[in-house]
């Protein structure tokens, strides 16, 4: 959540300018965005040979937690999926074509600014939209030609947490060392027969802005990964459908399924292994938030985020999982 | 630069609703602002009683550092201001009538959003245009009501500077125990019989939004305060008028005197003191970021601004100062 990069008013000008989106008019640093620098940018307008004339924009420099060889995978699937009607922000191209430029030694995108705002409360009729939103996503991304890995897959979680080590995942919880073993047990699963298309695969309602119960803008594609829709699915049933306390939220679990359904029926296989995965997608933040919880010190002023939170989680699915899409 | 406190978007849009402004579009916490928390609101618009009808605004939450006693003083002042066409942004009342109400025990104001960037590198025009606005506001502010003792006025800039002391203020920099001195200097100046006004003492090109040559907003005022108007050109020259090394810029200090008084001309008396009195503002800043130099840890994630900054712009003032109003 920061600005990690100063660009003076004289270099945004100049980079607006390669653009034909008309002149600066406004620029403000952005507390958004965990790993890149990200500015509103207001320009005068004009449009641009694709024919989209807003003159609003996001304006995101990708400091290096993103490997510049994603790029073009990250935003073409934006542009893939803008252009099939999803709500997805596009990516405005420079007078050279480019999707993105270099700019002070870092690559930087002007993307398509979209209205909404992002639910903390997430009511039903909010979780059965975006249901209803990433399964239309998956249909419309199955033609998309791209293709990236998934870098937090199931064994990466596992590695992640045997590299902790039980000693010092102990210091954050009693009840967190037992993650271990789950999360070999996660890693063991094949899921190379679950359907596939490309993926979010972290749509927590940060992620999401919403107009009331209509879905807006889904932004923040920087783990989109090529992988089994069910997972996406179980990332963000287990991201929306728990309330501030981690009690589940049954009308919104039910919701967002039903929503997803609506749009893509889910096959038996993801049905039957539907509980599995969303353990192995909580271990997934269990294993992340472990290890910057290990490696920011306790006096450190930013806010680290508690790994048991999706623990507790996991424990929602091992325990009452089996029956969450039965009938 | 922060946004220091969460408010969800249900709580955004409740307290949106207090205003004759339409429904809440979009909000986005912005990195700007040291001390408050803001966040750029967008909403359907609908105008207001007092006929501005945008539908873009800043809504800033105050933070404990600020005395809400003062919030009258600064949003009456901004009102005083922008009814006179300084370019100032006008505070949004709520439908009963008020500046600012209380959201989650803290004071909250939905402000008017101005076009415009901050220039890094002012030019010349750039600084006499600032200096003419400057002037403006100085003759605007002359009658407001409202009054506020100058917190951070020369005498306190010597208490802060004792307070440190010569040895901690050294393992800053060898240079700094010498500034105790020059701190009670100035703050032995009799500044009373000069001509007096509502003054923002704090106007860094961060704080001017500007479209080209053009001034387009003069924000952040939680530092305005009544005193000598002399004193507020001072901080703006020694804020303006030196490049990244510390390099006096003859060019933008001459204009942005020349815009100044083309508006007002300073008398006799302020330029037989500018010279001092540009002093004793260096001391402001070197007391407050040598105190916050010290007060933060060396590893911690904050950037400290280097009190030795000011330090050298002090002693150009000494150096050169007695020569730059003459003529």
């Amino acid at each position: 959540m920061a600005v990690y990069t100063h660009l003076g008013a004289e270099e945004l000008a100049q980079l607006i300018g390669e653009y034909a989106v008309g002149e600066l008019v406004s620029a403000k640093g952005i507390a958004e965005g965990v790993s890149n620098s990200n500015w509103l940018v207001e320009t005068t307008g004009s449009g641009d040979a694709e024919g989209f004339g807003g003159t609003r924009f996001i304006l995101t420099l990708y400091e290096r937690r993103i490997d510049y060889a994603d790029l073009p995978y990250f935003l073409g699937l934006l542009d893939h999926l803008a252009s099939k009607g999803c709500p997805v922000p596009r990516t405005m191209h420079d007078r050279s074509g480019a999707s993105w430029r270099m700019v002070e030694g870092k690559a930087a995108a002007l993307i398509e600014f979209l209205p909404g705002v992002s639910p903390t409360r997430p009511t039903p009729a909010q979780a059965r939209a975006v249901g209803a939103v990433l399964a239309n996503l998956h249909l419309a991304a199955q033609d998309f030609p791209g293709a990236r890995a998934n870098a937090m897959d199931f064994p990466a979680s596992a590695a992640i947490l045997e590299a902790c080590g039980a000693e010092a995942l102990a210091t954050i919880d009693p009840a967190l060392p037992a993650m271990i073993a789950a999360a070999r047990e996660a890693a063991a699963l094949d899921l190379a027969g679950l359907p596939q298309s490309q993926t979010h695969t972290d749509l927590f309602p940060d992620n999401v802005l919403m107009l009331g119960d209509r879905v807006t803008g889904l932004i923040d594609f920087y783990f989109a990964c090529t992988g089994p829709m069910v997972l996406d699915l179980a990332v963000t049933h287990a991201a929306w459908c728990f309330d501030g306390a981690n009690a589940y939220r049954a009308d919104c679990g039910a919701a967002l399924v039903e929503g997803y359904q609506s749009v893509r029926r889910l096959t038996p296989q993801e049905r039957a292994l539907f509980a599995e995965v969303a353990k192995g997608a909580c271990l997934r933040f269990v294993a992340s938030r472990a290890e910057d919880w290990l490696d920011t010190p306790d006096d450190a002023l930013v806010t680290r985020k508690d790994p048991m939170q999706f623990a507790r989680r996991w424990q929602f699915y091992q325990d009452h999982g089996a029956g969450l899409l039965a009938g």
